[in-house]
């Protein structure tokens, strides 16, 4: 493809390069079904100097330009355009600053989440965001697409623990947004405008993250039901009492099944599906005593509250193989809706239906009591059948988060794979000004361009 | 002024109104020296369909609109334009839902910040944000200026509170934002785009709240000390060690002079600044006994933790009068930076400096814990040079704010007052985008011009 080299010839040696094999290796994330381009070349950012020039000539040449970091990614939002530049920041991995007074930290987009994670906790800090990706996602990616995790429901998302970006826009000109300070309302909200806009708005560069000051060790319970709408029941029963628990995560018989086949873990015959809860807070706030009375009132068959938090950190332990578990059955659709926390027990029964109707196996993970599933559809991919299958149910489960009062992604982002789902779930008024605030921070629309909107 | 009849004819009976006297009443908001003009027509909205009406028409006839609430504000932000429409929300001031199960909260932007805290309260719930004007101020006014308050510290603004709005956009097409979930990332955050845009961008109509479960009532320590610089070294120190106070305030000697002139509260002599700290978790955590050691290893001259809670609201009473007292010894001008807590002693150093360089009195309050401080500029109205050195003294302010890597704004919005400072606060390019995003969505630049930008 034409016009590469003029790009890498402006940038340092090695940072750019159009070598078709290393190309191939950088153009998907890890979204199933999602198409992906031919890029004309890969860039791999050393510094801001490398993704200004990038822009200010993407720009003059109008080339749509796809930032990525590591590309563990699920709805192909990092995925190659034909004839995109891949701007690659996972070499941008420094981080540049953790002040333990002010209790934030300033990094580079290629940072690690987890390795972000230990360096504060070194420091007698939490940063508490963890996505199921925490040990390979970086924080750049995190922020793009506003990813949760496992401890959301207790202490909020990425986007809550962003105080400020250093950005470079569409034209290559350089902008701060927010503050290090812990409050600040001078002018509009651009931090949070960012955050999670997927690329296609600018490119940070620079990020600083509020901490929190170190926790307890958390302890853990697990709740064992015959169905998983007992377990639903158990969530919304337990949260409207007022408790706060650090971790309040679901699995269906099948994701327990998965995990079981992977480890030595037994879990005792029958199981419908499974809470485990943590607590972070002093043993007197009896939040895993009121779990597990609540458990017990939704009909839980056996609850264990784990007496040290090695023991806790195991079954935690199990609750993150879910993924990996899955993936090692073969190849999958993973959804990502929320619903209203009442709502989650007729989820599962849709969930529960949409499989039957559609002839294909649906398991469940996911973060209760935040309402967030993530529905693992499995699919023989040589079986055109099968694949065109889990397609319609895969639509037929977003249908359905939505016909609950809920939304088509909690934390994974829209991407190319929902970007048609969008338009159902925002009203036209909504759709326009997302239009509008993207042509006026894009107006050649090189940013991502197809992701999204 | 013509026109107005077009507007008035078109609204339900008693909607609007040109009548000059009641015009001339809602013609400012609380701020002082911010010039208001002479408006053309008042509405006073009782539903959507009234704020549609009216944005349609001022759209068409390409009319300004100033919307409104209770007028609390401290920076102009409500003032009315000469030829503009006052679009007054206060009379939209019902609590739509109280979602106890979800923690939600659905409500006009006219309920008064204090009205919703009880009601939700009465169903075992907790809405945190509680600017100074908490008994006064309405919902609408918190979003518009993403307003904070005295349990911020621990909590967080007006900002991390929005779930979700119905905005009507500047044509008068009606918008949804957010979601009712506890997650999500579907498209842009324009929730928070909106939050704090001070009526520039659309106006909220419904606004969905994030409630929290009722918390302990909180328990009270207070810390003397002779001097300013003690006080905010106890801050810093007592922080630092990772507690999280639901309350950690900050009073000059002024400011406790003028609430012991109003109140029969007797304080040490010789106090040269005082700091109140709450902890709402249980007693077993620590928080004021750390507090106690952190305030005596700065040099406290006395520290009390109060032995009940009723103690603890006389204490927190005393700082919130602080407002109405130095309303009482005559007018003056409220500035609102935020530093990096670590500033905090350079800053009340650097004010006292102002103070002498200009010849005024300042005195200072403020939310200590997050660094937002709200020096208060008095003068003689009367004296033309003393309003003279007031408005340099305000402006000092400011600068040192931004010198010490703080906003000049921590909750009170640009408004007018300060809108000529927002440039330098922001960058170029961030000034760029801010007026690219504005030309988007409201292109006829009818929404309250000359606020922010």
């Amino acid at each position: 493809m034409t016009g590469a080299r003029s790009l890498l010839d402006i940038l340092p040696a090695g940072v750019g390069t159009d070598d078709a094999d290393v190309l191939a290796a950088y153009s998907h994330d890890k979204a199933t079904f999602c198409p992906a381009g031919e890029p004309r070349a890969l860039v791999r950012a050393r510094a801001t100097d490398d993704v200004v020039a990038t822009l200010r000539w993407a720009s003059e040449h109008r080339v749509p330009v796809v930032p990525q970091g590591t590309r563990t990614g699920l709805s192909g939002g990092a995925n190659a355009i034909d004839g995109c530049v891949l701007l690659n920041l996972e070499k941008m991995n420094r981080i540049l600053e953790i002040d333990a007074e002010e209790q934030i930290a300033v990094v580079e987009p290629g940072v690690i989440n987890g390795d972000l994670a230990n360096a504060v906790a070194e420091r007698g800090l939490y940063y508490p965001p963890d996505p199921g990706s925490k040990d390979i996602s970086t924080i750049g990616g995190n922020v793009a697409t506003g990813a949760g995790g496992m401890c959301c429901v207790k202490y909020g998302t990425t986007a809550d623990f962003v105080r400020g970006l250093s950005v470079v826009l569409a034209d290559g000109r350089v902008m701060r947004t927010g503050r290090r300070t812990a409050k600040g309302v001078a002018g509009y909200d651009l931090t949070r405008l960012f955050v999670g806009s997927e690329g296609t708005l600018g490119i940070a560069t620079e990020i600083t993250l509020a901490l929190r000051p170190a926790r307890m060790r958390p302890l853990t319970a697990v709740g064992f039901f015959s169905s998983a709408e007992d377990a639903c029941r158990a969530v919304a029963r337990y949260l409207s009492e007022g408790f706060k628990p650090s971790v309040l995560e679901f699995m269906d018989a099948a994701s327990i099944r998965a995990v079981g086949e992977l480890t030595e873990l037994g879990f005792p015959d029958g199981t419908g599906a499974m809470l485990i809860a943590q607590s972070d807070t002093a043993a007197a706030s009896g939040e895993l005593e009121a779990f597990e009375r609540a458990a017990k009132d939704s009909a839980a068959t056996e609850v264990i509250v784990a007496e040290d938090p090695a023991e806790g950190d195991l079954l935690m332990h199990a609750r993150r193989l879910a993924g990996v578990a899955m993936e090692k059955q073969g190849p999958s659709l993973i959804d990502d809706i929320c619903v209203p926390r009442r709502r989650l027990a007729e989820l599962v029964r849709g969930i529960e239906k949409i499989a039957n109707e559609h002839d294909v196996l649906i398991s469940c993970v996911g973060h209760a009591g935040d309402g967030n599933i993530h529905p693992n559809v499995a699919f023989d991919a040589n079986d055109e059948r099968q694949v065109a299958s889990a397609q319609r149910a895969f639509d037929a489960i977003m249908a359905l988060g939505l016909e609950l009062g809920g939304t088509i992604t909690g934390e994974h982002g829209v991407g190319t794979l929902k970007r048609h789902w969008l338009a159902r779930e925002l009203d036209e008024a909504a759709l326009w000004s997302h239009q509008q605030i993207k042509y006026a921070l894009d107006p050649h629309g090189i940013l991502n361009p197809g992701r999204v909107l």
